[in-house]
């Protein structure tokens, strides 16, 4: 029995990979799309400018394209994706919910509200039963999940691989973020053929309290957020695709790079579809891993880590995730199964 | 009175940037080039895969290159700039230094040797006085006087502009190195194209300790390394010129953003000619400076900082420097340009 | 005296390199300066995204920008330069000449219209006198000349030196445009990156027609255009600036590599401020002109040419200019330079 | 039954695609790997710098290579494929072939010789039996096959299917070349960044010698060169892999878009297992087939064309393959199943 999906902004950069994501899963069929207004009413091939590197799936291009609002959306649709702009997510995305769908969303609106459980399911799975918090809060038959931002879920993994061994108490990270993370305009070449931005408007404040909350334990009522202090710097580079983060972790517990390593190593995945059998690929190879070599480690689901060195509080280490994939559709996509198997839908 | 120069590795990268800077330069005269065994001989136009973007300087082109040996030398030139691969620059500096001539190099070897003085003018031109040291203790009738690698470049002058006022402690730097800073060949474009590489061998030693050097005390006997832990992580990305690097400081005393961007804002330059009027600009857009607006402010010798944010434990801001220019060849000129001034000429 | 010049469509990627090239003019002063509707009332400062790697020059940064009307230009303005989306420019440059204002304009509208002078003043500066047909026929005071395409700008002087000497029957010609003359938001990263695009909408007609234009002969009372064949191919690449072009010139007369060569070095330029002493520079070296280190030649008014090979009927090779400064900005103010020496202000 | 093959040059960029192709190759199987006297003896993991996207394949890595010498092969080894630089080539393979080898090659050297015939299977697969010519002259056991130049192999299948309906006269060529064809460290990244390079020393005569050859007829004894006139440009940009070319194809008969299309799209691959089952993908976009986005058309075996324009003399298209599979490592496996089908192994 296939699960009825929609994709709310299916035309845009995160939108396309769900697409590309979501027409061969096991578990899901693609029954409803919506864009802007202005996409309303096209085919999907009319109204994507469909960039990805492998063709529209058969029977995608010819659908037709709804407007964003559940109106758009057929009843029996049990499980809605979302990758709207934070602005327009914040207005429908309660709408979607109030109409009783049940909606994983890539959209940071909302990711730090206190009734709305922020998961990755290898990381944190337990969050998701804060939706029954949620649900009597709220009033809703839907229920609202999101995944973290892209540069926070490439750190996260091996983050907790280290507080699960180590205890953290400090994070530095400093990321070189690939363009398809602003989606398809959102960096022009003019700003970064030979040149590298040291600003991502409201990203280092993502990284910052999401890894927090991420980490946070769930004790039924509410998440504490974890107590580490966490710093970003994030930079913007001339990279398609995959984040590659530079961290420095600092543990209360003594660490050193081989027990630092073996801790991210024994990560698996998680008895989900899209989770990989091994979540954290640890490279020997000190100038690895790189964005365009490693970015689609276990089908773009894994996270590579390497050039690990030891601190005087800790340890060093860079990490790399595909951001649309593990870092934004994928991670849609791995919720969506979460809610499935609890029995959310 | 000009004084007469020889230049060590003339057709490299850093050796065409030192061709520039010498050709128009009010105290020096060009009077001997060097390279590889295979160019001695050659004119420098047939030796030089000149790629500056600006001809080579009228007399210069049909200038004859000569071997790297004292011996291919002119006795009568006074000071000698070198930027040769460390392993040659080991092996025939001393020779040069035995020889009788005054060296400015760049290269990496003998940077952290105790009695090499390692001078950055505008953070501690009082270092250069080690040479009586060394001089004493090697018997030279030269010198020989490093300037540090182009990464710690960039960041030592904002460096010392806190430590100064609030006492550093430790130091986190991440670095989006450009291609330029490993020679012509160093970076090939298959490596770089949609890539960054997140490894620089050696890069982050250097940072680490030339850092410490370079604010550490000199009491006219011996230079005391700077008691701050600094850790680096140091990425190659795509860019043609100007390391851009991310910095958390942490300090003794409490800091604000504005008391960090005035004391550096403060920061003149000092009485050489290639000296800037203001060493450090500070930038109030949020996502500058970046490498290719930013990285010839005050002629490629000045360092561009914005994005400061208060952390826990001090300051975190972005900083920029051209790194062929301040970086490299422009560093050892203003050391020449100090080795004059001070009499060691 | 100084020609009162205004600049419509100054914030744009065109509009920004004639605000720096009307700065330090001998002959005109800044009087106005407009933009889109939005941005009318905003300092310049503020309306424009400054992306030229030097800073906004004094005083122009604090301007007041005005609404692209004539009512918003100042009466004793003498001559307009006008880079306007060529749909704005149709409806707005003729409002500006009935107004009696001198439009030098780089936008592509009217280009290829009977009355509207095609001019790039080294090679038919004669085609200005059609103002006066322009004049009488539209009963304007005020007067519409414009400059070709960036991209025909490039190829043209060359196939004029050509044309002088050996009469050129067959046109090919294949382009390597660079980023920014799609204007700044033009040409997204994410279709550039690793990537090139073989079309350019509308280009390859512009290059066909207007070449035409400015080899044509003008008796007085018309242009006719030039009878050869051309046909174009255009092509966007990850550079910056500069536009590189691959032609093939099939000749009526026999042509060598040498007479070739001869005859485009001949090439003076002319009495102007803005013509560089020699139009056109070859260069020997096989593989250049590169866009990089060339495309600044004769700060950014010269042409490279090289790579000359003689084919069965006339003669390959490669030519490369400045697209913003040669192809956009500077043809415009070049243009006004010869409005003014021919006594049209 | 596998035939058992060896790869001589098995460490450099197209090496490491034949690795890849033959790995899960029907047909194939791995028998032996050669590379420079320097790597002879490390196994193929120390020796490979391995660049390709996806991990060296399980049996491969560990495998040792040996010296590129026939005494380093083993006598049961029925197929070599080699792709060697042209003057390795030239000394080498004419030594396997006396041994007794079977050489299908990618390098360069030979492949105008009169007795080596040159086969892209699809085009002319008949000229295969100008090696029993070959035999015969040169008395060898083995034989030596060639495929042509990355460059010629993107244009030839078009060009191939004009010629068939309307009889080529002219043909010109300007290419936006890869930097994966000149090998892992044939381009630098300071070279290339913001730039293009007008030239490739070489290639514009080996697309217009070849191509002919390609097109030749073979009577059984030799081949005969077309009799068209080709002139080629050749460039090199920013893109990892694929060339793109644009193509004005002069023809006899009268030629339509429509009727251009129409024969191209008619082409089918043959009965061989890398042979694609459409050999030419045709674009209705007018600004495809892109190098990012078409290269890997029928996993990089097919040609992209699109951009069709009616010419005064026929017709002016692009085209685009990728080069390190259709036209190099691709070819010479195609190569090696015609030989295999046809019994010279």
């Amino acid at each position: 029995m296939s699960v009825r999906v929609g994709v709310l902004g299916a035309t845009g950069a995160v939108g396309q990979r769900l697409i590309q994501l979501i027409d061969p899963h096991p578990e899901f069929e693609l029954a409803a799309m919506t864009a802007s207004e202005s996409s309303a009413g096209k085919t999907y091939r009319e109204a994507a400018k469909w960039r990805v590197d492998a063709p529209i799936p058969d029977g995608v291009a010819e659908m037709e394209v709804g407007a964003t609002t559940p109106d758009d959306v057929p009843d029996d649709v049990d499980l809605i994706f979302s990758s709207l702009p934070s602005g327009v997510g914040a207005e429908v995305e309660p709408d979607f919910c109030r109409a009783g769908y049940v909606v994983s969303s890539n959209s940071s609106n909302g990711r730090m509200d206190e009734d709305v459980p922020l998961v990755v399911p290898e990381v944190n799975a337990d969050h998701v039963d804060l939706l029954e918090v949620q649900r009597d809060g709220r009033g809703w038959d839907g229920a609202l999940l999101k995944n973290p931002n892209c540069s926070t879920i490439t750190m996260v993994p091996p983050l907790a691989a280290l507080d699960g061994a180590f205890d953290l108490t400090d994070v530095r990270v400093s990321t070189l973020q690939a363009v398809s993370g602003a989606g398809y305009d959102g960096v022009t070449s003019m700003e970064i053929i030979d040149n590298a931005i040291p600003h991502i408007g409201g990203e280092e404040q993502k990284m910052e309290s999401e890894s927090r909350k991420l980490l946070g334990s769930f004790d039924g009522a509410e998440v504490e957020l974890h107590g580490m202090d966490v710093a970003a710097s994030c930079n913007r580079i001339a990279t398609l695709d995959g984040h590659l983060e530079n961290v420095w972790a600092d543990t209360e517990e003594e660490v050193t790079v081989e027990a630092a390593e073996d801790a991210m190593a024994e990560v698996t995945g998680i008895d989900l579809p899209s989770s990989p059998e091994q979540l954290i690929k640890v490279f020997e190879e000190p100038d690895r891993p790189q964005p365009r070599l490693d970015r689609n480690v276990e089908d773009g689901m894994g996270v590579g880590v390497g050039g690990f060195r030891e601190t005087t509080d800790g340890v060093q280490f860079n990490c790399l995730a595909h951001n649309t994939m593990r870092g934004a559709a994928g991670a849609s996509v791995l919720n969506g199964e979460l809610l499935n198997q609890r029995g959310y839908l």
